[in-house]
């Protein structure tokens, strides 16, 4: 499991004075750094070799300026050529605040093809299936 | 079917050239102006009634700067406190690029819980159930 | 003098109910764009050629969400590697709402240096260096 | 002095693969937290008492993505309704990436005016007047 703290910036707030719906993919986001490490180890813009083929968010509670949150990542499927990558985050009070979803998949943007990922790559989000105790189930 | 079209700015793109992944969440959102008025004639932020209950969107095709779009929205579903409104973005080529849900709930901001729909929203939600031709299934 | 017609999005307001500080240069950016095409006519992100060196912003009213403005643009200097952009963006009641500008220079992304203006440029430059009228003085 | 650290999130680039220009203002804005809360010490939205009256930025040099920078802010100027914030921007290399300013303005939300700064918030903002050595000048 990967953890990201953000701390919620006030131009991630929209006029309800909570974290506006679409700054919670830029967390989810932020979040999957540790595994574009694992694919492009310097983060090379030039490099790059991924995309998000689909994304999706329950909007759990609300979350305020300047609050700190923890977003937690596990991997819950590993296919051939994509994989899924599940978030959950939590408040500093210890409510969950989202649960979400991403699938990844390796890609060429030169050829502008989707490609396999590889066995190393593999390995390692295998070593990152297991998500925190008593998160919410994604509602579908 | 409700229509919107946006012209994609600059700053909706990110380090690939292409929109980033959370601008096709505000994309829905500015979609979703016409049902916001539905709720909210005058669109005042003091008396604001809809929170979003969870969002999702598959990513078909890239879009660039400068790019017309359009995104279709319509209604697949009106519960008692909540309804689910379907998106899809085609650009100016007549290409989908995407394919999105929301789950929309009436919302009571002073209390802080869920409200029912209003007999004359859900008649208006249920004029709008029938979405684009040939418009992709969401993947799940 | 160049126009540019916007749009508010409800993303682009924060907790105060009100268009963000930093989304005024967002409508500033997209407002160059007939200034981006006379040096790169196609808008190609792969061949870009202008950086913006500095760039201020007067805030004089308040936007709201879904409110049409319109942000006139205008040449106040030209020189041999840079010009200067002037902004201001006007209601959909007449009021002026902010008074800006930018510094904009030719660049060389690959050799990372700046290059001059070419002579058709800054001729077409030059043919708009008239602002609206009864606009705002920059502060300074 | 205020130091603020902060790393550059994906979604703050654009495709030219560096740090937006509107990007910087935010880190500004996140910057002038410890200011926020001289006004305003729980951070309450509904008790929001300042406004930002103009701002700018001169770009000095290039930011990169999951780079981790440190913004600087002080005080050059407290008047009767308003005061002048500097900030500057250092990469972890002790590069300056930016420099700029705000003029943050007491304000009533209520009443829609601006309201004289209270004398302990003065007294407190005098203490920071100084900026860090070497720091480049504003441009103009």
């Amino acid at each position: 499991m990967y953890e990201y703290n953000v701390t919620v910036r006030f131009n991630d707030c929209d006029s309800m004075g909570h974290v506006n719906n679409t700054a919670y993919f830029t967390y989810f986001e932020e979040a999957r750094k540790d595994i574009f490490k694992l694919f492009n180890p310097a983060l090379d813009i030039d490099a790059w070799n991924l995309i998000v083929a689909s994304t999706q968010c329950d909007f759990v509670n609300e979350m305020n300026y300047a609050q700190k949150v923890s977003v937690y990542t596990w991997i819950s499927r590993v296919g051939t050529s994509s994989f899924t990558v599940e978030h959950a985050i939590q408040d500093d009070e210890g409510r969950w605040t989202a649960r979400g979803k991403a699938v990844l998949a390796g890609y060429d943007f030169a050829e502008r093809k989707t490609v396999p990922i590889s066995e190393p790559a593999a390995s390692e989000l295998a070593l990152h299936q297991e998500g925190p105790e008593n998160v919410p189930e994604l509602r579908g």
